[in-house]
């Protein structure tokens, strides 16, 4: 949990369709999970304007990894941290830990995980980072985890 | 919007994995939403604890109906409205009405619902509704929508 | 099991992450497998072109509606039968029997449903039913379900 | 496509609900087609009993990894082509190869991919790979993507 404290994060109570026949969350689901912090994060340093649909439709995804460290619940209030970072010429790299708060006074690491995208130009074509972004990324600070 | 100030509702901000290639929601999240409604309010009156998981997997469902009355889109902010009552012998029956928040000068209606439920035994075979439940269920108002 | 032998169907086997904490396909599920008979009757009648997927995104759902007569698990092959009809002056109609057939000795109705749909012109206002699609609803046979 | 004519496949087309707003797959769906995949070869293979639900959920996930090539489209037929091995004392691994089949003469490349999973015991608690899947695992070929 080296995140916390250090980053932004979103908020997700896990629903009772996101569960699965194991009577946990499903793996897929964690990719969700990133994607909702990613976008929370992305609108909170006004890369993405919810009004304009298309400019969160402007990056694609490259990579994503995942590691599972505990299963997660219905009903469990999870915290989704997200950082990012300039990677490469083109690359922007996320870093994500998901920690369970239902019990403030044990928290528990659910998952880590990592995704890279790469900007879009208006033909969908993959572009180098816009100085916009490239001058929020230049501001966020970094945590190996 | 005739449920608005009379019942229970909850909150849901559309996730851009709840879009399709028309760039709207996809119709089968709407049954998402109403469970996402119908869980926080039967946790609400105490009839489910996320503590316990399979509190919330004693109900099955029966019938779902939704009407579709505008799109929803990437970002917006929904207002789930939910009501319950009795319905039969057995039964229990949620009413829905999905509105949208993000102007509040001008709210519109996104969809309108119901879905009837049966309570499950132990064995998972269904049952009359338990006394708890019947004691919760008549103290609710119920606004024909 | 009136559809049977009578109209278009698909398959569908269900999959691990269909299924939800008690154990049986979520119910969101069965407008999806709808939606995967509909779209492959609309192929194979000529309506939607695979290489077009904006073919595919010319109609709204208006309603659905969904009644659950035996729950489905992980592994079953179900098959979706699904017929159309016109309705009213613009909109088309499809019914629907979800049918399990892992067992060809003894077949289990899972459930059965309806969804009403509208086609939209090119600027996504609903429109009239084209010819084309007047023409092929008008040789489809209906059995009321 | 390096796992091409060597291990196991499944098939999966494109469905309408497994697009988002871009316009193409979404890519927590890959998880999915990675598990359709997973679960066909451990059903072919003998380890999955699709009468035993339970002997699906023995498995956990640990770790995923995705890596994107090309988007995939609505109606895209896809073929997910998977190959296991053990790994370390307790694991599996699998890893997979998403190929578009539409044009013969053509096949894309969309994902490469891997995850890993422990076998669970009666308690869900992580155990050594039983003899019958070591058994099993001995007698595949790896092949480095």
């Amino acid at each position: 949990m080296k995140l916390l404290n250090h980053t932004f994060f979103s908020e997700h109570q896990v629903q009772f369709y996101e569960t699965d026949l194991m009577g946990i969350v499903h793996h897929s689901n964690y990719l969700r999970f990133f994607e909702e912090a990613r976008v929370a994060w992305a609108h909170s340093v006004g890369l993405i304007d919810y009004q304009v649909p298309s400019s969160a439709s402007k990056f694609a995804v490259l990579e994503t990894a995942v590691r599972h460290l505990a299963p997660s619940f219905f009903g469990d209030r999870l915290r989704i941290y997200v950082q990012a970072r300039a990677s490469g010429r083109a690359r922007i790299e996320f870093g994500y830990e998901i920690v369970k708060a239902n019990d403030n006074q044990k928290l528990i690491l659910i998952a880590t995980g990592k995704t890279e995208h790469v900007a879009l130009d208006s033909k969908l074509q993959p572009q180098r980072r816009p100085q916009a972004m490239q001058d929020i990324l230049e501001k966020q600070k970094w945590i190996e985890i």
